[in-house]
């Protein structure tokens, strides 16, 4: 079965279940800054709604500025359970990583791990699906000499292992990212391409993430 | 009524429920790898265990080496509350604060204090008394010139303030081990008084804080 | 002799060879972003200025943000040896302490001093007399519960043993302004006393370290 | 002209001037711990002593557990210059990038670049040849997930650009550890291969490196 045809499924199904249910499917973005400024106008969240049936998907944003995984595991009882959501799309990373070289306070990479399966373990319980996603980049170097690169692969690739131990859909921003730089980014520029400053993203980056979400979100959450 | 007279009382009370129950006081201490040390031959925990009465009191480590406030959040069903503690000694901040310069991966003050009032707060539930530490020290000169002091001195003025605000027993370590240092080190060394290498108690330490230990338990979790 | 004659004393004999060569003394502030803004309307070099005779001194400033013992060590013969100073006035400190933990790249106390004394030894072959500053605050608390307490106590008091090894005079800005937080800052406060930011004076910073470098000044590099 | 060929050449005017000045070219390796190690039994400086003519090439090492580039430049005097060196090999960056993580105390990569350059010059100056390396590695992972990747690379990129600046032969070891690791570690292990503990050179490692630098000190310092 094709990709199409499946979200073509995925789509019908998630529209019969609208008209009985008269009630869209909830998704809670849970993330850091990036996911704060994606409800804003043009922001990837804004962009989602006008790309996705609103009949069929309601889109709530809950990230905040430097939210490292642990942020993330001591706010979710009032920011994300409490809406009751269907699916949660968390995208964290940014600041575990990043934290370590501006405050001393990045994440161990084990207790990443720790803290992502209890915020897994506990949006399960409540019956969310969850969808996880790879910290995209400090840095768009293509050339892996940006300084973070070696810890957000190594972050990047305990969230992959994570999705697959737990069957779990995956949004590889990460890996998205360093293709599209590949191909667009020649001059191995820092920042400009798909981000403002290196971390946060600029017009193309937050289309270019609302288009991955997007193929998740409609295959999704099965 | 002085120490002495509402230890006794303590002590007779404790007695009396001894008797009756026929169940001694169970004290977890929950900590890092100065607590884990604790319990070796000639650590404060082994030494407590001779200085108070063994049919009154049970005493049982649960420190792990390198372990910050989350940490201890994360291994507290396993490690402490499978035990059915009656009383839970909690000694962190140490690595909570040494890690920023080590491995960069310290915990921000605001989140330490949020998982410290998570952890005291799951203990309360599972009724135990919970008596806090504070962190004693990494390097012993007086001069506030160790590295660390800053930080240090902030992160026990939050459990300090914890304390009070949810009026539990406080074992100041920091304050005593810095009265103890402005009296037996002249020199103003920074290891070799009460520690072997700045952090870790040596034979004179590990005795210091029994007896500091000893007067708070003694008065008791009350 | 008492210091006001002793200044008085000085002022004439300033006053007698600034007649007799009819050329001032020059003084240049070699240092960082504090130093930068020193010559700014309000800074304290710019307040210097105004509270100096304008006959008998000439005051330079030569401060560049960020600014770490090595910067001044590399950049020493274009900024500083170039202008051929009488004195100059070394104020340095606080980006070798606080780069640890904002970027990682602070200076080992070692190193700290090997550079210091290499800078010196080079001022003095080129026959300026020196003069050295210790760094004043990152934070004014005053119960040394700021971050970065112990090491700007650490190497503040290797300046202090420096300019005490090498017989040069020095404007002991840490300690004069924790003297002057524990009159003036009662509520413990971060900042708002003589910084806007914790580490940059504000209107009475800037007048407080003036009338610290002049009371040096006047005495004079002797 | 082949390398062969011009390795001939160089060998026979080499062994030339070996004959006619009776003086072995000398050979000063500038490092840190891994040169330190280097002159051990089967370090790589041993392991070159038997791979190169003995009347022809005297080598020497100069390597400090620890040092930076700045380290370097403060102790070449005494430990290089006073040695007349005819080639200096320098090898360093290692510390430079990890102690950001360990102790705070990394380089900045612009005064990475500056100390590099002022060794260079004075090395220069001292009618030394100088041959730069590479920092091979902290870690072997082989997919850019260890956690210096990122900064190894960027400082490696800043000393090839510096040797082709400055038309200086460059000793590629990050670039040839990460050849030799795709080929020879297909577990991704991140130690083992050519190191023991992720940076310090195991038996391999040493003659691997004996290799690398044979091959450039042959053709070289032309």
């Amino acid at each position: 079965m094709t990709i199409l045809s499946r979200s073509l499924i995925f789509l019908l199904v998630a529209g019969l279940l609208a008209m009985s249910f008269a009630k869209p499917t909830r998704v809670v973005f849970f993330g850091d800054s990036i996911t704060q400024a994606g409800v804003g106008p043009g922001g990837y969240i804004d962009r989602l709604k006008k790309m996705m049936p609103a009949d069929q998907f309601e889109l709530i944003g809950a990230g905040i500025g430097g939210n490292k995984i642990y942020d993330l595991f001591l706010r979710m009882d009032d920011d994300v359970l409490a809406k009751q959501p269907d699916v949660v799309v968390v995208w964290v990373g940014v600041n575990d990583v990043w934290h370590k070289a501006t405050f001393g306070t990045g994440t161990d990479p084990d207790k990443f791990v720790k803290f992502y399966e209890a915020v897994v373990k506990k949006l399960k319980a409540a019956n969310a699906r969850v969808i996880l996603c790879t910290p995209a980049t400090i840095g768009e170097k293509t050339d892996f000499s940006n300084q973070q690169d070696g810890d957000l692969n190594q972050y990047s690739q305990l969230i992959r292992d994570l999705a697959k131990r737990q069957n779990l859909p995956l949004v590889d921003l990460r890996k998205a990212f360093l293709e599209y730089n590949l191909k667009n980014n020649p001059e191995n520029k820092e920042k400009g391409v798909l981000t403002t400053d290196r971390v946060h993203l600029n017009e193309a980056g937050n289309q270019f993430v609302a288009e991955q979400m997007q193929k998740v979100l409609m295959e999704g959450g099965k």
